[in-house]
């Protein structure tokens, strides 16, 4: 028998991002200034983000220096293994040959820690002492308490108050690493006080807990804000896992025809997707096929505008030009907390737009079935935001089989879902709303 | 910066287990007859163990043959890494190198799954369809239900009432598994029922739990019974832990001075030490030290005695000559579950009295002081029963500082804590009993 899992030493652990902006076909719509609608330049994002982040969300270099002492933390838990899902492959009773990069691997549980740490990093460098930040699940709010208790920051994390109440362990989790943590919307800030004033039991939504943690930013010299995803220099961390992945696939003697992620605000998605669309924006691999997995409760890909809209609830971050909802869009509470965002990143829009990325809305249920199926062959237990992504490769993996058509397969297991098994219980107890 | 993780390719999986019995000073004393109190033979194990389990139990061979096919399952997460825990090092200002082997990365979070595949196949080739098994905190539990998945049978898990109540996520895993799950004491075994009829609200205990599964093995065809330490043929399983652990060191260029392990019954420890054991009782290394920490609410090494003493509540197994609390002894409920256990495992207890290995027991405060301090330096929360391990090595560690002697310390870091959080939130917020 071959290998299971594919390795790389330390040594191949990436030394630049990707940046995907200089090879668009067309430029990036800019983002505009809350207020003028005008074009924001690097002055505007200066009260809530570091220079050196601010260059980088602006940059058109195509490779983006990764500093040795960033790379030294993520010796932690990087590479990451990808993959091979024989057993999987078994039960599905097909030819395509399915493997998955394995990012639930890091101490946190997720991909998120890679730009956590980056983050950090940068605002430690420039004397910044705090960090802001919201969470929805408590994914990015681990991470960012993780990045910031390695790298000697203090952390003040706005966590939705419907997976605060329901996720204790995240919330403890996040109080382990030193850091603290508030329920949002929480009194702390004028935005917080506005909705409460509102609905005193509002359950919170990540573009509340955004505004949030943007005012605490803004408002305190010594604070800094970091978001999880979306944005152009957090996709651009998050493109180690795809280039990682790209040697593994060399490795395993392949190529994917189909690379898929799963998306909420597209950082994992084109974390793993961009290192394989540069190829097929370089005319090498013109078949290739990326495909983002969304949840049919907010699907903000197949079925939002792409339009300028805000990236919080309260409408103080500068307008995108992305695939949204509608920056009041209430998605249904479905498990996959970290997809319940109502916009997406500009760069994954953009590639959507120019029919260089597919996209794909599954409900829960269906989701779950899936889970449960791969916790059984591979062991563990995928977060419900993932499952999307093994959902979808599920499919394809049908078609294959339909077709008589031998198919390579890459999704990326952004994350574990030790934290969401009250969700399979749901599922196995036949309390869950399979629809949503 | 040299690599943090030492890791091995798939092919340096152990092809066999190392089997301590022939290397011991002196003969380990049979288990005996629970009626007659005479030795027993494979036959009267046979009703609840297949025979090529019970030929491990009793066997003399030195090395004892890896199934290619376990290996096969093996290859989901071994070899497992061994870390050099270096931002740790710098927190104790120690001279001393820190490694931990990390059992954790295990889908089930543990190292309990090496023994639960082994024993499933076994158990599957002699054609028997069901597993019975108890769990405290509910490791032992997760590992035998992913195997039985992983394998095809079908699988009975008795949980501790007290953890099953308190560890929700563990029993929810354990179903996702496939596996059946009751809190013990139940009313399905006369064990069970006795239990209750004594004290409806019995928050049960591992004795009594084993009382249970071996009632239900030892009354059905189809089923036999499945321990999760203590036996002989579990600790064997473990020693490819070790095994690997030396080849990562050697790769390290370092021989460790001391290896630890948490002890409850005794697996993990044996586990890592015995295959470095075997190189102090061949005279290669006389001055290894191979120390078991244990709770001090569970001091069976430390404050013990070694006799012949039941492994269940009921008094229903073989006896068996072990430091013992005795087998009705109710240990205070220290979150360490997985350490809860009155006996140890006889080669340990014989190792120990000969002098071959140290043990140390800790109050739970200080244990709990240790795993914030690791989970800040190195993202990774340990589980309770793994915090003991790692707080020996810190008084080691602490030790080769006041003393300014280089020493290498290596210690199993049997698994992790995401589902022990809340023990953590009840430490951090001034809640715990801190002496017990």
């Amino acid at each position: 028998m071959t290998d299971t899992k594919i390795t790389l030493p330390e040594s191949e652990i990436p030394r630049a991002f990707y940046n995907i902006a200089p090879d668009l076909p067309t430029p990036l719509p800019p983002p505009l200034h809350p207020g003028t609608r005008q074009p924001i330049g690097p002055q505007d994002l200066a009260a809530i983000f570091p220079q050196g982040l601010i260059a980088q969300e602006m940059s058109q270099e195509r490779w983006v220096d990764i500093p040795d002492q960033v790379r030294d933390i993520y010796r932690l838990y990087r590479p990451s293994p990808v993959y091979r899902a024989r057993a999987f492959e078994e039960l599905l009773d097909t030819p395509a040959h399915i493997y998955y990069k394995s990012e639930h691997v890091s101490p946190v549980g997720s991909h998120k820690l890679n730009s956590a740490i980056m983050q950090a990093w940068m605002n430690k460098e420039e004397g910044v002492k705090r960090l802001a930040t919201e969470t929805g699940a408590g994914q990015w709010g681990s991470a960012l308490s993780c990045a910031c208790q390695l790298i000697g920051l203090e952390c003040m994390v706005y966590m939705v108050r419907v997976s605060y109440d329901q996720k204790p362990y995240r919330r403890i989790m996040i109080r382990s690493y030193g850091a603290e943590v508030v329920p949002s919307p929480s009194p702390l800030t004028h935005q917080g006080r506005a909705v409460l004033a509102r609905d005193p039991d509002s359950p919170g939504s990540l573009g509340i807990a955004i505004s949030e943690a943007v005012e605490d930013a803004a408002t305190r010299d010594d604070t800094n804000y970091a978001l999880g995803s979306v944005l152009n220099h957090v996709v651009l961390h998050q493109t180690i896992i795809g280039q990682e992945a790209k040697k593994q696939m060399e490795l395993a003697g392949e190529y994917p025809d189909i690379v898929i992620g799963c998306h909420g605000g597209g950082s994992n998605f084109a974390g793993l997707a961009f290192p394989f669309l540069k190829d097929k924006l370089d005319g090498t691999r013109p078949g290739l096929r990326a495909v983002a997995a969304e949840p049919l409760a907010c699907p903000s890909l197949t079925q939002g505008r792409r339009e300028y809209d805000f990236g919080d609830t309260g409408g103080t971050t500068p307008l995108m030009m992305m695939h949204t909802l509608g920056h009041d869009f209430m998605p249904r509470p479905v498990h996959a907390g970290g997809l319940r965002y109502h916009g997406s990143s500009p760069l994954v829009s953009h590639l959507l737009d120019a029919g260089l990325v597919e996209a794909e809305a599954y409900p829960q249920g269906e989701v779950f079935a899936t889970a449960v199926k791969f916790a059984r062959c591979e062991g563990t237990f995928p977060a419900p935001e993932s499952a999307h992504a093994i959902h979808s490769a599920v499919q394809h993996a049908l078609k294959a089989r339909d077709a008589g058509t031998p198919t390579v397969i890459l999704f990326n297991l952004s994350g574990h879902g030790l934290f969401d098994l009250a969700a399979y219980e749901s599922y196995l107890t036949g309390k869950m709303d399979l629809n949503a």
